[in-house]
């Protein structure tokens, strides 16, 4: 028995992308078993080029660990919930004082019956952070039981964190990187690249994306395919893929701009990291330099860059899969063609 | 530029299986950049050996692909939902005509205004079937837009599907293969393996699991990761891994038997095959072998038995976690231990 | 303390409806305290009149309760399950034993772990149906229990019915009367009665229904203001108000038609009936008869035009909020006039 | 056509509440067509005399609003985020100046596209505040509009408030009073006044409130009826009722105290107030009086007297049907006593 497996990995064509720390043409590796969306993704690359590029912005980042601990009662939650609220200070030192890159940024809390969850929020540099919070959080949790006994320990994660799992709470307090990427794509480059017409992508998107999730019973979630973008950039850079789960929970957002279509992904819940677990690997190494990071810079720089460079590639596969499906036939033809290939 | 790239993979220790179609120690492989894991789902093979084996049910499975169609009003949908329930054999008979292994189950609807959600489920035999149901659906979109020129064409997949999206249809009308598995681990086990008590881990399903899940915003989902295995599983046995999506919205239950503790896990959207994109890669038939799911059969078997081995790793890996996470630090350690070695 | 109170009650001007049992403009009381909604729901009705009238459509109807038993294995609840579905036709033998009205339809499972959730669907006649399907389902369990003894009881309501409570089973599997409304407003209309154009209500719709609502993590919901027009409907007509809850969870979806607006509202689950609890009391009794839901005819028949006069109603309130709200100030300009009159 | 109708209102016997602003026994009304929740309430109310009292705590107050507008490109959405962080005392000073009693507390936003969600979140005194939100958020967004000329009108609403409907944000980014209820009930009490014991309402609790919940999809729910006594409370106060939506989005969690139970309610969206629209009405007037809810002393202090009442009552009628439906058939055979009565 072998120890380690091959994935196809492919380079998809240049993205076009412009954004705060990103002004590129980027080249980008998809690992995949279904080699479809290498040829599906490029054309949405091809399109960032012809459109004049993707722009993308960052709207927020930090990383997230939930502790649940238990009291007698609500009456009891409450008083450490505000003590620690004067005390968040302590709190923020007792974080970095632990480690470089940790940062606490934010708290906050649930309270069901007597039981107590607390949500801290984190700055965690270049690595997507999973370990970091969670040695944070145990030091806060030891400090927290020593100081209010109180409270007994019931978890270091109590759910409300959240991780690898269905929730609002991360699209609605943030946990990764939160990129917005836009692109307004002229009639021409839709018609002779896309195949299809401005107007069908937008009426698509509220059809299928937006009343279809609905009707499905989605949660913050609004697309075709976010996930197999994710999937196959998470493997390909050494990621903790399993984060996939959250990060498909995003949505798209269209309008017609005069003629124009202008397009947009929302993905509230990237989490890469440029270091840490994974990253060591050669391959993920050669990737981290040919989309440019790997650079000594400012800790968390690399990370954005990465984020960023991930989003847009979210977007050349969904944009070029919503195409296709606004024609009857179409997609069903790509895959036979592509898989005969 | 490499095309392709590593991913770690390990074969877990056997883990003991009683079910439908499997009752054996079975190896199973699991890919993953996460190495911890492998250690926390080999601590969970243990116990299922030293419990008597885990006991594996398939409640249900289904491959599913909705189209959306529209008309002028919901009476019209309505009329055409009526009509094809009427010629519900020909549908059956159009289905079968063009695949040797898809069989059309059933089908469901949704309107909204004047927006028409066919949801169709089939049998997919030993493949996942996404491809066999897209196909099949599109020959079906045909025939009804031939038949019932009072609908127009929108899209074969309306997101009423639901393909690697959070949903709550998937759950509900079914997608994939529904695996319960189930151990009755007893106290003594418990303790010299997962080093806990059957009360704490009870205990901390309900806060973390359930509760904690539940204020996150959760959807269908009560677990501590069932994504990780999933991913792992999938990458190792070449699927498409993004279905870990709608596989990690399943639940753990538990209950005292006396002194010993039953543990349940409920995973409703396995998404697994034994033929199709990625089977054929070297390593992914030398792990078919390994499991035994590369017997000739009845068409269906391997991929029911793969799902058993599937959703019995989810559980091996689940237990594991929840026991360390009943006590402070242990986590932490663990995690620290295993990376340094 | 007096025993009754008094909760402000109107007719709202005629509103204008076409369907399968209600072609005619009908009167329509609303109870509620906040007043200013008589005046936009009967905004909304002047639109219904002027544009042709409202079209109506029942897609579906069906009363649930779901009992939970448990068993020792997972196992043991499929083969419970694959026992009934064998013997459906002496279930609803059973059923029509017991009850005039009351009709077994279809029956849905869930088995998580060692549970089974067994989720009935009945026609429940003129009855909303609360008591007649708990009385349903209580024999229906008892004669489970006694013929399968290898199952436990646990409760006769095991929330995967689901009564008054936020779910997406309802939407998916149907609970109450699925309506959904159409008009066609000209944009004549739009301009002189809503002050406002086909295209912004369009718009609006868009990223507050649909948008807001997915971001807000709604489920299954994308409207304004539902609730208010069920609640103060089903107050009138002497309905378990309560069930509002998921009546709240419908959509909105419009499209340009030319020139003129499409506008269409979809209520899965308004749960209404004309005899039983409240029905007795004489205000409900002249408002039935207001609205012709106190003919004889055959059973349901009643129920079924409550009910899509209640889906207009709400149709007509959406659409009049909706237009103020594409107006900047227009709103808090209606409030203050209406509450200082 | 009568102006005014009759819903039968009826107070419950006393019901035992500790907590900050409460230590008494309260008479409480409610106000429903479903008479037999007057009994089962009662039952409830009994219970928490016998059991020393229910314990009260608020942990949270605030009303929201959600206005949506548009930019060109989610670049300018964030820089406008960004510039109001900065000005966020001319935000307050704004708010403060045009209102006696709302304050600004808290602003969340989100970012889809280009369009920019911006939630206000304000104390409102003794009002529910649903008018005087509307009413700061429309002053808030013209002053932003006129600030930041690069932002376009959408709505004063964009759902992301979330008022009436079902969501996760009003749960996670608080609506409303936040108030957990608390009692221990001595095993003797449960046998007596409830006819079951301490572990079966455990059990239940689990196996139909968490996790029947959890398969029907619910969202942030989990109890049997919160919004019947909801509706009740708040038709009989002159609140909003179509607020009992998120009302019913809560949770009941439970544990065994030695040989007693541990019973908890947590409703994070109570919205009710003892001024404003609906309660000058001479009915609500008593009731307010009958609850001690018409003292005069700081804004806030009735209204948050007034939800630890409302939270009390839900307690009671949920205790008291948990009990019911852990014995077979005793829910029927109540209902069908008290309808005959």
């Amino acid at each position: 028995m072998n120890m380690f497996a091959s994935v196809p990995m492919k380079v998809i064509g240049p993205v076009a992308i412009r954004g705060l720390e990103v002004n590129d043409e980027v080249i980008v590796p998809l690992a995949t078993y279904e080699t479809p969306l290498w040829a599906t993704t490029n054309r949405g690359a091809k399109v960032s080029r012809q459109a004049g590029g993707i722009l993308a912005t960052i709207i927020d980042e930090r990383m997230t660990r939930s502790i649940v601990l238990q009291a007698d009662t609500a009456q009891t939650c409450l008083e450490v919930i505000n003590a620690l609220e004067e005390r968040r200070e302590e709190l923020k030192s007792l974080v970095s004082s632990s480690s470089r890159f940790a940062k606490l940024l934010d708290i906050n809390h649930q309270v069901a019956g007597n039981l107590l969850f607390i949500r801290f929020e984190f700055l965690t540099g270049d690595a997507s952070g999973h370990n970091m919070v969670t040695q944070a959080a145990d030091n806060l949790m030891t400090w927290i039981l020593q100081n209010y006994q109180q409270l007994k320990h019931v978890s270091v994660s109590g759910n409300y964190c959240v991780d690898k799992k269905v929730s609002a709470v991360n699209g609605i307090l943030g946990r990764g990187k939160y990129v917005v990427t836009e692109m307004v794509i002229p009639r021409e480059v839709c018609r002779a690249t896309l195949k299809t017409e401005p107007e069908k992508i937008a009426e698509l998107n509220i059809k299928k994306n937006l009343i279809g999730s609905i009707l499905a019973g989605g949660l913050r979630t609004a697309n075709a395919h976010f996930a197999n973008m994710l999937l196959g950039f998470y493997l390909a850079t050494g990621q903790d893929a399993a984060n996939i789960v959250e990060g498909s929970q995003g949505l798209v957002h269209t309008e017609m701009r005069g003629d124009d279509l202008y397009f947009s992904v929302t993905v509230p819940n990237i989490i890469v990291g440029t270091v840490g677990n994974g990253k060591d690997l050669p391959f993920v190494q050669e990737n981290m330099a040919l989309m440019g990071c790997d650079v000594h810079g400012e800790p968390g720089q690399n990370a954005r860059r990465l984020a960023i460079i991930c989003a847009a590639t979210v977007m050349c596969g969904e944009l070029s899969l919503m195409a296709a499906q606004t024609n009857h036939g179409e997609l069903m033809r790509a895959h036979i063609a592509m898989e005969r290939r």
